[in-house]
């Protein structure tokens, strides 16, 4: 790894609410910096000319800040590659450290890592905690990558970027599925693994430690938590707190940003675009996270139009109407699934949840039998539109179905590998 | 990993039931090949030489399909090292396959692992279901593979073969002795591992998502899936659906293969032969699926005599007595374990199991003291011979006998790792 | 990874009870050697120089015995790395191995691992039990590594040394938090882990397997074990059985060292010395095991004096108040935390544990509220000083205490990381 080292004036692009404001930096001699609210200043600089203090701990994003040399001069043109100010210590929290300062390092990057995956100096991703996070571009961003990933072959270059990185997946409640894709992104990376699906046991009822504190710790051993917890919020608390990058892998019955963002790249990648198509929701429209997810951010691109197919019991609810009413999305419920099948891009079922019904299990019955993608079902669809399905499913998708090329849900499934390879590496490595 | 694409004619073995049958393949303009049903065809050919369409997608295994180029041109010399060809998309069933058609990619080998440890173009192992699949040559043709496994070395060329591959552990039980001894074969080899011991939450009652459906999701993220399940034949169903590799590490009260495999390596490995061997199968022989396995694979060899040592409630079951007088399998059956222990090459001895017995305890502590192997039946054995056990065990092995050197069973637990490396190597790699 | 075999006369260090005591060996034609009790003896030598037999166990520690050729030709100077024998075949006990002898190797060990991180041929160390088991200098010694270990960085050359190495967590109970810890540390060096945290099930009722031979199972399996168990005692009988290396990660109310390791190193790091130093300990000091293996180890240093500060139901018992005044350490209970706070160069706060209150919940509710550190305590404090705690904690710390700068716990927690990353060093590579 080939290391290159600051001795020049360079230019630093802060993140967050300070967006990509241009700092000067002379670390020669001086640090001089600019905020974007006003302030300048010009922190001690060690004679090693890259060990220096900062009382500006919003320069300090939780990965090494990506940096561009604006020195111009042919003698330095060797340097040009990308590189970071890291802080060495992030002990206390942001107010000791605007007292006290933070030790900062400027150091390089990897050449490799510069250029194998780079598509450009957009953004800065530090976590993922909801689909609202995510805008149009953001999307078609990660989507560039994610399609990337697709091409990540076994002892590959590309298969070895996120090694000597830890990811844990802290998982409060278990979730076999999404654990393992996960997991199978990190070390298809060439990255590692800590696991954990007992997490409660961090806050028994015996013991009861915070969720902050067992995130403060658990950040000492890893790069990145994964995060699954029952309770909705517990992932925007996590990132709060924490120094490394949090992607929340399911929130009670909160977000589950990482299927949304799955969701749609399938359908990009079925159907060739987002913009014009006509999506059917289907099946348990009232308790799925999923499809509700779904229609918010469909609602992003232009001239979708949705069917809402669903039981009666089960009906979308009126605050997702009302989003797509204020963003003039066309939608339209319907109680016949052939007629909107044959009409649709996207058909997208779902599981009716027994649980959901409690002791009704009359409803259940009534709920569950009412819409069925099967043989019928697929020969009235277009040729090139497809089924999909979060999974697991029961029978609300028959078994004669899955032959078909038109479904799509294990090849959706499987995309939901690469959409992970794609937030890993952009949460550790950087656009 | 230097690789060497195919531009020349060049010959594919088939696999399976068409068995290893040359097909011409002219890739730089045509590829045309022959099956053992007489089919001829001429697949598309891409313009980059190296992607083509096929339909006939019984000529790809679950793994890349060990080609040996027949070009004998000096100029191609160089390139003679195995290659492959490889589905780029797999999706759909087989009948969608044969319609649509199959994106191949004919792709190098690493040399290192053509030569480390090819030991010639044997056949296909494509899953690993049940003992009675390994036929004589097979065995031992496995074993060679074991034994070249017990000198891969830290940081040797070989620890590294399996490098970039995942392997899945599907447990729908928790085995914990058997998921170690597979999970640290895989990393052994350099290879990663997804685990997971709770896979019954995918098919958890609120959810009743099909065994098929769970496989599917899980082949997406890993390269091999080793499964414990808790029915009868669910290894073979899952072998059935997936496109990978599927290895049986144990389903209910069926099979148990790779114990099976270790009984008879271990076996090979203490005494120096197969054939001609005497062997006590004292203990539970009723219930235990390692003996009745053991007695089925001892019938492949030559002149063996089975002496059957148990209590009167657990004795060997009529199937088995019937099977190895169909193969012409001695067996005697015996009260008197001295006698037998003098005359054998190895006493395998069992657990007599406590949970088959109900609430008749007073039958299972009678079964239990009977036949106790101590340093009184180690007395009377002959120098050469051993004492196994397939572990654990409670009583029926005192502990005194296990500081004599004839004592294998520990040696016999270690001899797992070796076969289940060899296994992993042959279904991913191949010969 | 360039290695060196031993052609040539050279010295091993015998270890264990035999001390540092050097033996010649000449391997080119005979390997004459003395251990410490008078024996002589001349192992068989193959002829290919590098394997011979030995009878004498006691050689062979359970790690490669680190050796220094004493050869002064020139011609052998380049082999002057160090090198190690290795018995090839372990089976059978001590015994077995005296009568039948043990097959060996001379081996060179890599010129990096030699390089990186040794610190000298000071000791050998082959299981970690208990905290009792240290001395001053072995302590100052492991922490010099522990100092080494926070360098390790990313694809530094340090965070590969135990590439190949396996380590197995064995836990018959859960501890989540340790076990992050440990397989962290073993994965920021490269090496591989094997999981479990249902290791009770290895001597679950129905089976009834004895620990010793899980033990003998699982070291079959990898390379270290790290050991949590229910019953005191149970990683001194799993070390006495194992012929690798075992890591007691707690065992029931016995003994958790590599807490009280992580203390001291804590305390050294943020005071910069250990002798002449003042500690309160505050909170439940009859049952946690913590505070009590710290005491005992302060008491190996010069001039300290310790603070008790605990409710009346949870003194600190008299056992350790002997031992301090056996060993001329100074103590004094107190009531007066912040005055006690005000004098200290460390306030080492514990966690009332409610489950050991039972019924008594007014006890429980009564101990808990009445030492708290807050800010108040902080403003007492002098500026050098430290909050440590074991964590997790419930409000015994409150929050607004995290931010200052003398607020050391989280400090402390990531601490134990690089205590346990040098303890894998030292068990498996050695200094």
């Amino acid at each position: 790894m080939p290391l290159c080292f600051v001795f020049v004036p360079f230019q630093i692009f802060l993140r967050g609410k300070y967006k990509l404001f241009p700092i000067e930096m002379a670390a020669s001699t001086s640090i001089s910096f600019y905020t974007s609210n006003g302030a300048i200043g010009v922190p001690k600089v060690s004679k090693s000319h890259k060990i220096f203090m900062s009382r500006y701990p919003e320069l300090f994003s939780k990965k090494p800040v990506n940096c561009a040399r604006v020195c111009s001069s042919a003698d330095f043109t060797a340097l040009r590659s990308s590189f970071a100010v890291k802080p060495l210590q992030l002990e206390g929290n942001r107010e000791a450290r605007q007292k006290f300062g933070v030790l900062c390092q400027a150091v390089g990057l990897k050449n490799g890592h510069a250029n194998s995956f780079s598509v450009g100096q957009k953004f800065q991703l530090d976590d993922v905690i909801e689909a609202q996070q995510f805008d149009r571009d953001t999307l078609s961003a990660i989507f560039d990558v994610a399609r990337e990933m697709e091409k990540v072959e076994k002892n590959s270059p590309g298969s070895q970027i996120l090694k000597g990185y830890l990811m844990a997946t802290l998982f409060y409640e278990p979730s076999t599925r999404t654990r393992l894709s996960f997991e199978s992104a990190m070390k298809r990376l060439g990255g590692e693994v800590l696991t954990t699906e007992n997490a409660r046991e961090f806050s028994s009822a015996a013991k009861g430690e915070t969720l902050e504190d067992s995130i403060r710790t658990v950040e000492g051993y890893s790069d990145i938590i994964v995060m699954r917890h029952f309770e909705s919020g517990a992932a925007r608390r996590a990132a709060a707190t924490a120094e490394i990058p949090i992607i929340n892998a399911g929130d009670g019955p909160g977000q589950h940003p990482t299927q949304a963002l799955l969701d749609v790249y399938t359908i990009e990648r079925e159907i060739g675009k987002l913009d014009g198509i006509t999506v059917a929701l289907v099946g348990d429209l009232a308790n799925g996270r999923t499809v509700r997810s779904l229609a918010y951010l469909l609602a992003k691109y232009k001239d979708v139009k949705i069917y809402f197919v669903a039981p009666d019991v089960v009906k979308m609810k009126d605050d997702i109407k009302d989003y797509l009413n204020s963003r003039n999305v066309q939608w339209e419920e319907s109680a016949n699934l052939m007629e909107v099948a044959s009409k649709c891009d996207v058909v997208y079922q779902t599981r009716i949840q027994k649980e959901r019904f409690g002791e009704r299990i009359d409803l259940y019955e009534e709920a569950r039998g009412k819409y069925i993608v099967d043989r019928n079902v697929l020969s009235v669809m277009q040729n090139h539109a497809v089924v999909m399905h979060p999974l697991p499913r029961l029978d609300e998708i028959t078994v004669d179905v899955d032959g078909d090329p038109r479904a799509a849900y294990f090849r959706q499934a499987k995309n939901g590998l690469y959409i992970r390879m794609a937030l890993l590496k952009l949460l550790l490595l950087g656009w």
